[in-house]
């Protein structure tokens, strides 16, 4: 019996292909897009039975609190290791490559996007087992997906001769994403789609990528040098920015002799589109998946979304998406949802917030999110997570009134600490320094509505943050 | 020249085939349809160029108040006739003739529905000449619409010989709703669409009402003589009730030997569902109408209406009704937006509150408006028309915080009188009585924070009200 397998979950981008769910500030693999779990949560728990080493997850700055606290949620408490800016997934593979290999030199690790659904995990475990045996005699491993359909969004891998250990097959040929006809030919010829899980030894990898990516390897081992514990996390240091921004398919696995397929099913989808949801969800008699307070009348194949507390209704439509959020609706033939990015960016270009920004903005503390806004006024619903506090602040031009609706806070206001308590309120007027806190066991809500002539995030003065922020 | 006609407007009625801009409890007639104007303002507004008499508006009990408003806000103040219960449109135009009777007993009214859409107002204004003309000569004119497509949602009319006085005509026949083959035979006939508008002389009126209809004349009559003024409208009596609920055209027009019909065409709708909302709004290139925050991106032939303070987005569609409200988002194909009223009716089956109830709830002293709702708490913006005041009253189940937010309030809590200025706040903690009124001369809007463990709006005990509400 070989040591556990250490999965490295890539947590780092941002998706807009699920839009208005998921945004440029709220990524899509931690969007609760199937039974309420996020695809990172989905990621997770594959691996929380038992039988593997503890995860690592490379995460941005800006998803860091978010990857944490969705790994917390669902009982896993992963390594975290932080870029300081993406450099794509050669130098966050190799760097996450270097921490596996601080455990053990030879340990073996597989790599897996964070935002990918898969049905059957015995078969993914299966495959991993077969991926690792390869690794372990050192090969780099990819994972061939059976394709079901002539999809033109995946690159292809066409297995070559056997290897003599398992189920590994050297690779052929990695064959760029095709056109319709070109993809039915391969599938044809017995190619398979390349689905961006990596297997390899530790030392085997970090062997291959100072040869093949001499620059790549280098930033890494600098920004690992450097690297420093943020919050119970590792930051990789500023050399890491050095690192070319390049592929792991195209540094490595395109050019390594050690390339070896794997071939599996496992009802694998990288979720990118809306109709790859709807594929995923429960469907009733007339195909439809509804999720929420949705009421579908003579519909057929649609995908409904209504977890915006609102009702959403429909009446005669046919393979349409309808997905509603607090601040955003879009409606979408299913089979035009991969044409969203476009949509998304040209609502940016247009200078919409929703295009970027969710309704509910995360923050290390807890959650904020807009309830009501007028011509003087914005009424917030603030959550603050237990034993969390927001930073020590002021404002330039808005009083805040705070009306707290469920557990206890403790509030700063100039030179007095208040305990208030549900149903109670406090006033902050314009100026004043104040911070919020929870001091207690369950979450702290509070209503707070603010008047002023200026109502942005950006009238905000830091005196004081637990979590680093300017 | 003869006196000015006295235009009668219909204002009873629910409307639900706008859902869910329309609900039971908010009519078609005053929902702001097109370029922020309600239907009713709508009608309103055609006679207000003088060369009119001062309209008489007949009402419900339940839509007075948003009637009343409404006519205010684009300057107009007509006569206020109350039903205690509507009695359908023989009832109603017959106790509207008695107030025209008032003014002169051989005055010529004409009737209008508050719902409908008239783009030719100047056709319009001949049309009612030329109905006047034979109005005065004794005669009980519809107006017959010219048809523009086979529809079979309206009754047809087949215009008789000359009556030689103007463009009246006799009525041949009046024929039911048709089948769509049944439509195209009359119009290639020469038939008119019925579109409930009629025009008389009241005396007339009320003698062929007597004749023809006694039960509805004896019942309107007993109303009248009973009715009282209530804030300024008059309130027919009970003995209102009495009478036979039945339509003006089945009652009187169909039976009367002095039935006329002017033909006219002047871009007459009767809004009856989104497709004529489609038609009457402006349309871009590709036949869109896009109302308020919507963005759509590759669609022709839509509706999209997104006035709810969120952004809608659609990509790819065609012929499509995409209706965001606060609490309820409607999509369905245009052409089949007829449907929505039996829609509507499944949502009330099930319960579903969005059936009957809009978002913002309008009453007599302004409106209020739920805009976040969690497990123990409640938060609503409410806004108080100038000069008017809430009922006295108290709750068993919540406190309140109220935050001003626009205007300054006076509210009264238990024994005191407070003046709350924009950005104070007022606690009232459960049981208190409490007031809230606006003494200004600008509306006042404040935020209402609800705590409780049962915050619906039946926990109210009223101690006093300015608009006899129970």
């Amino acid at each position: 019996m070989t040591a556990a397998i250490i999965p490295i979950i890539l947590c780092g981008g941002s998706g807009t292909r699920l839009w208005p769910v998921s945004r440029k500030d709220f990524a899509k693999q931690h969007a609760p897009i199937l039974e309420g779990l996020s695809p990172f949560q989905g990621t997770l728990a594959r691996f929380a039975g038992g039988g593997f080493d503890r995860p690592i997850v490379v995460a941005g700055a800006g998803g860091r609190f978010m990857a944490a606290d969705q790994a917390l949620a669902v009982g896993v408490a992963p390594e975290m290791l932080l870029e300081p800016e993406g450099r794509d997934t050669a130098a966050a593979i190799a760097a996450a490559a270097r921490l596996a290999a601080r455990r053990r030199p030879d340990a073996v690790a597989m790599v897996f996007p964070s935002d990918h659904l898969i049905r059957d995990v015995a078969a993914l475990h299966a495959a991993m087992a077969a991926a690792a045996e390869a690794a372990g005699a050192g090969r780099i491993v990819t994972v061939g997906m059976r394709p079901t359909e002539p999809a033109t969004g995946f690159g292809y891998i066409r297995p070559g001769e056997g290897l003599g250990h398992g189920a590994a097959r050297a690779v052929a040929r990695f064959v760029e994403k095709p056109d319709a006809a070109q993809a039915q030919a391969l599938i044809a010829d017995g190619c398979l789609w390349n689905a961006g899980m990596f297997c390899f030894r530790a030392d085997v990898l970090l062997e291959e990528i100072a040869r093949l990516a001499p620059e790549v390897a280098a930033a890494v081992e600098r920004g690992v040098e450097e690297a420093e514990d943020d919050l119970g996390a590792l930051r990789l240091g500023q050399g890491f920015l050095a690192a070319p921004k390049i592929s792991f398919d195209y540094a490595v696995m395109e050019k390594t002799a050690r390339a070896a397929v794997v071939e599996a099913d496992f009802g694998w989808s990288d979720i990118g589109d809306w109709r790859e949801v709807w594929r995923a969800a429960p469907r009733d008699a007339a195909d439809n998946a509804a999720i929420g307070e949705a009421v579908l009348q003579d519909s057929r194949g649609c995908y409904v979304r209504a977890d915006a507390g609102r009702l959403v209704a429909t009446l005669g439509l046919e393979g349409l998406a309808v997905i509603d959020t607090p601040d955003a609706v879009m409606v979408a033939p299913l089979d035009r949802t991969q044409e969203v990015k476009g949509l998304v960016a040209a609502l940016a270009a247009a200078g919409r917030p929703e295009a970027t920004t969710p309704a509910r903005v995360h923050r290390p503390w807890g959650w904020y999110q807009t309830m009501d806004l007028g011509e003087r006024f914005r009424v917030k619903r603030i959550q603050v997570t237990p034993g969390k506090k927001l930073s020590l602040q002021k404002h330039h031009h808005r009083a805040e009134h705070w009306v707290v609706v469920k557990g206890t806070a403790e509030v700063t206001r100039d030179h007095e600490v208040l305990t208030v308590r549900e149903n109670e309120s406090v006033y902050l007027p314009l100026g004043c320094v104040h911070r919020l806190a929870n001091p207690g066991k369950i979450p702290v809500e509070i209503i707070e509505v603010q008047t002023g002539a200026y109502l942005e995030e950006d009238d905000i003065i830091r005196i004081e943050d637990d979590f680093g922020r300017g």
